[in-house]
């Protein structure tokens, strides 16, 4: 241990598949990238999954956790009641820099306020944000907030669209990411207060590039390269991507079963739907990171499988390397001094 | 004229394919239902298209209006600058008497303003609303509102789950329509004010079936059948909806282009890629009944062709024939005599 260049802290007992596939994951990612790896829960159980798979990597380590956050559980259990739990051991470690970033599968909500009482908010970000790359037409969109402050401030949505932009410039390579608002029409007049107030705050600023309004629609016929949103319309945006992705996936698939024509023509178009489905599959773009805490916290999928954990481990190794946080906090900084 | 059971008021000159598409989609729906149609706008250029196009049905009458009310109105126009458009000429016969129910493929606010201030809502009816029937699995959803009214009360949410019930019941035939209301997750404490005290009335209310909050993706994958939103969440489900659903359309399209492989399997599959087209497609459904009108107002889309408005047309006789509104009406009637 101590030779790689990041280190990564796990939530082994997050997730609907975990142990397991988080382990199995982890150990993909280790044999793959130049990274090391603290898996957090009961430290007998995961030296048994290690054992019965085989694996023996030096870079893999354990920190010993007696308690698992379910979903049913409160997500504040996080602070006092399940203190012990294998995500409150792995944000405690990111606290105190036994880590360079924090994965995890488990609780959304018991994630955040972990991140935001335990790892804490980059100084100056008033609301750490939930950020989820979707699939588009000429590349993924980053929506933020996904579902993480149902009620916003102006102020909340012009840092979200600073955080986002960032996000996309260093970790998806965008020279000058086109940032949206996420409105019921074009006009700079449309929506709630929120949205036109946010409107005005947002154009004034000289941090990313502000393109106005977005439409449901935009996002995934690829008009922007960040859609920001107060947290109920962003989780209502994401929640009817995912429902109508996975019908139409369900209507294609049925396309190719229960005929033998259809049979033929799935095996005529077998590499151009395999290249479909990786395009349009969540799990290839990683996790869901956290914005505005002052370490990268990554909440990948509940239902993550080994791919989709190797995913997120190599995104939060990304988030590390291309000093997406201290980015984040310099241009934060030069708003501030240029306000004075 | 005047022997058929239900007459339509049409205006003929909204929509991006007008005069053209209407007049023929008018003609197309005079010849398969026992439906007479008045079409509204510039009389010379009217009696020209019929003429160009054939059309002699005596069932197919004309009202003139001078005017044409464009995207780039303000919608207020409908009230006094453009009070001979073809859309207020519409909606004022409506008014009168004239016609039993109005169609347009016009602009959505013009259509609202013009069916509130010169139809006028229901007794009782606080705000109408803009309902649109979404595919889904198992059959459409009706979502209501998708974006009439932008700031909504928990009473409005009410009305517009019971008039979304008795469409669905009498339009689509459901005998106990589903109704969810729109929400960032299923618990009843979830969401804004507005959701939290809409849950409380609507679950309280025994003139529909109120399933709880539903989430984004659970109005594709078919768990209600009329989906109860604020004009603002709503308009973002639906156009999330349509942008989701083209971007994976133009998707699927790419699967059967640019190859010999593809083209045949494009062949193999034609029967199921037209009945999949169909089962999707928008104007098999007609267009948007705005709710919480007196008379039936039926918006189709703003590029509709002829088969689009031909459903239309029948989608307005079906709310005439199955009285949708008188209906409305005597629960509206019941519900205040249960509250005295």
């Amino acid at each position: 241990m101590g030779f790689c260049k990041v280190k990564i802290v796990v939530d082994a007992f997050g997730g609907d598949n975990a142990p397991l596939e988080i382990v199995k994951g982890c150990a993909l990612a280790a044999a793959e990238y130049d990274v090391e790896i603290i898996l957090c829960g009961d430290e007998d159980t995961l030296k048994k999954v290690l054992s019965d798979e085989g694996i023996s990597d030096p870079r893999i380590g354990i920190a010993h956790a007696s308690q698992v956050i379910s979903m049913e559980d409160d997500p504040h259990c996080i602070l006092k009641e399940k203190a012990d739990s294998s995500m409150a051991v792995g944000q405690r470690l990111l606290a105190k820099g036994a880590g360079d970033a924090f994965v995890t599968a488990g609780s959304t909500g018991a994630a955040l306020i972990g991140a935001t009482l335990l790892v804490k908010r980059i100084r100056g970000i008033k609301r750490a944000a939930l950020a989820t790359l979707l699939p588009a037409a000429g590349g993924p969109c980053l929506l933020i907030d996904c579902g993480a402050n149902v009620e916003c401030r102006p102020e909340f949505l012009h840092q979200f669209a600073l955080m986002g932009s960032m996000y996309m410039r260093h970790i998806m390579g965008l020279a000058d990411p086109r940032v949206g608002l996420v409105n019921n029409g074009a006009e700079k007049t449309k929506g709630m207060p929120l949205q036109v107030e946010s409107y005005e705050l947002m154009s004034k600023s000289g941090s990313y590039n502000f393109i106005g309004n977005v439409e449901g629609r935009d996002i995934p016929l690829g008009r922007c390269d960040v859609a920001v949103a107060d947290g109920f319309s962003g989780n209502i945006v994401l929640k009817t991507f995912e429902g109508v992705g996975l019908f139409l996936m369900k209507e294609i698939k049925n396309l190719f079963i229960g005929s033998a024509r259809g049979n033929i023509a799935a095996l005529l178009l077998k590499k151009e739907l395999s290249a479909m489905k990786k395009r349009l599959d969540y799990s290839e773009y990683g996790g869901a990171p956290l914005l505005g805490i002052s370490k990268p916290v990554i909440k990948a999928h509940g239902s993550s499988n080994a791919l989709a954990v190797k995913n997120a481990v190599r995104q939060a190794v990304r988030v590390v390397e291309a000093r997406v946080i201290p980015t984040i906090e310099t241009l934060l900084r030069d708003e501030n001094i240029s306000k004075e």
